[in-house]
């Protein structure tokens, strides 16, 4: 099935998509496109985007997101990376820099955090009562 | 198509999908199963896993990776969040804890360090000649 375009003209992964500016892409599908961060936290750093255009991954419809998994598995495979890190950040406090859905795919070559993603783990104290309200109310809305 | 089912007897997430330990369950498909962190990093922080066991992102066939973003996506839409994290850890030194793969949608509710995902990000300092032939290499072998 085609994918339905959604573009925007300001958009840096847009335009990389679109190639008006250049990138070292690795593979790409009908809807996904993948290429090596210029800016890497380790190498072979890469990211797989949808070629549609949303702020948030929340707001792509269902077939956009069919292929970045399996896009994702193809570099980790070809990076060759044991260990390595699948992140997707929405939202400034949330650390998205580029307001165009994108999946890390991070290499963690060592357990030092001088490469790769470092991260952090602040686990709250919630009572088995208050998780079963919460999944109440989030099964109420699923 | 049937999920081919590979199940390990001793996974605690293998466990939780044959509901032999018990989880507060959100979203199930066919070949997906999604549950609430019982230790969460913040309010509404869940966990959607593939039925079939393996550790690493990389080794599960593709068609059992096709449900895992649009329920994370259901879950996103759930819960709420404005601003949250997909992350996926592979290996110990990335901080995986168990060993089936596992994608968490994390909530980011605020700023702080003190609830959600924690992202520290070590950038390397790499030239674009370095990058040109890291980008032959791995496309040698995707
Ligand atoms: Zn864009
Ligand atoms: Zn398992």
């Amino acid at each position: 099935m085609a994918s339905a375009s959604k573009t925007l003209a300001s958009c840096i992964f847009c335009k990389i998509v679109k190639g008006e500016i250049p990138s070292f892409k690795l593979v790409e599908t009908e809807t996904a496109y993948s290429f090596l961060d210029i800016n890497p936290l380790s190498k072979g750093h890469s990211l797989v985007i949808p070629k549609y255009h949303t702020e948030k991954m929340h707001e792509l419809p269902d077939e956009e997101l069919a292929d970045i998994l399996r896009v994702a598995k193809q570099i980790a495979i070809a990076t060759g990376a044991e260990n390595y890190n699948i992140l997707q950040n929405n939202g400034r406090i949330a650390h998205q820099e580029v307001d165009h859905v994108h999946f890390h795919v991070i290499p963690k070559p060592s357990a030092t955090d001088a490469e790769g993603l470092v991260i952090g783990w602040p686990q709250q104290k919630v009572g088995m009562d208050a998780l079963a309200k919460l999944h109440e109310e989030i099964k109420g809305k699923l």
